[in-house]
């Protein structure tokens, strides 16, 4: 049996205080649970199914976590899904250590990317286009929020990412910081060589004006009707396509 | 004074079922209710705060809709908005109307969109990308969901679409039909004319084999890491991308 105590512990986990608090956040669902069993995340509870013990009894036997057969409801109780007939787990969070961006390698810098889903999509999109490092601003939503983790698809357990003062850490970068602008240079027409900060700016304001003067090349992603702007996640997505298609 | 019934049959508006049985729905915030404003989409009912009014006196003197000045607070137990400072309005359902789809014509086909979120911003990346025509199976999400029209950020005004069966509509098409797949081609190495129709599939199922039948190129958004899929928003903005890119 699990205790009303340890429910009540991951329950909180879906606030950032507390997960700041315990050094713990949880994921649910099976793609998530599974990619972090996989990962090197350190798995501290692990609660499952009858259903996900049957297909995933050899994951479940070499974790180290305390480890509970529950019923859906439960799994329901303590996380954030509606519905979660799988698994939930819950780790440490990683210490915030920075890391320098080396020549030849290609990652993204997010300017206060507040909302949960865009991040979480972002992260996946870095995952799918081989970006594995993400610089994140301090006003940038919480990599461990639930929805975060949610909407990234288990490509959370793929990044190396820290939070930071950007305007203090991209003039210590050697490599050029691209930024989405509307008066950039269209992107269709450069050639991207993919080594490089991709810099994405807030969902309402863009890059700030204190990042902007950091941009050292600015870029236009060509519109060819009438929509004001894209999301922020759509623009991520395709800039790192034109980085990645080559010459 | 706006009477209690017409805030009841505003709020109705927000189910499917009703939205059929009055053929009306309605949009919240300034953006949106400003292009429906200068949409040719027939507003009934416009409900503003004075701030809206100061800004926009003109739109809605111009407008035969029944107007009314109102608090945020009414806007908000009207809408679906957590907080509206701006304006809501109600206007009439457009006939589902088939078309086709001329030579020379970019368009986009949906295969069970579910999510009203991945719909709107389709909507806007169509938008963006100068693509007018979207026909929808008749499973995907509903166009005049508010969460539909609110992640459109307005471009719902500028595109033309109709709900139809796909498997009876696109043989009739002489047109390519694009689809993108695990194996297909990859997008990078051709030269995409922006001609045809590019159908996507469904969030978790992707493209139905009833269809698959019917796609004419098969293209694959290359993978340089290891995410399992993107999301579905995310893929139709890459691949119009590399449509509109030309040669």
């Amino acid at each position: 049996m699990i205790s009303k105590n340890t429910l009540k512990f991951i329950k909180s986990l879906q606030q950032k205080k507390f997960r700041k608090q315990e050094d713990a956040f949880f994921v649910e669902g099976a793609k998530n649970v599974t990619e972090l069993l996989l990962s090197d995340f350190e798995v501290t509870h692990l609660l499952y199914t009858a259903k996900y013990h049957e297909e995933h009894s050899q994951l479940i036997s070499s974790s180290n976590a305390a480890s509970h057969e529950v019923s859906p409801k439960t799994l329901e109780s303590a996380g954030s899904f509606k519905t979660n007939d799988a698994a939930l787990a819950v780790a440490k969070i990683k210490k915030n250590t920075p890391f320098d961006i080396r020549k030849g390698e290609l990652a993204i810098a997010l300017d206060d990317v507040r909302d949960p889903g865009n991040l979480g999509t972002i992260i996946r999109i870095a995952d799918w286009y081989g970006i594995h490092k993400l610089v994140l601003s301090s006003q940038t939503a919480d990599f461990y929020n639930p929805k975060v983790l949610h909407s990234s698809m288990g490509s959370f357990t793929r990044v190396s990412f820290f939070y930071t003062d950007l305007e203090a850490y991209l003039p210590q970068q050697p490599l050029p910081v691209y930024g989405a602008f509307l008066e950039g240079e269209n992107i269709h027409k450069r050639t991207l060589a993919p080594e490089g900060i991709i810099l994405m700016g807030n969902e309402a304001n863009g890059i700030s004006p204190r990042l902007e003067k950091m941009v050292t090349e600015k870029l236009t992603i060509p519109r060819f009707g009438h929509a004001e702007s894209l999301n922020v996640a759509i623009a991520t997505a395709v800039i790192c396509d034109n980085f990645r298609r080559g010459g």
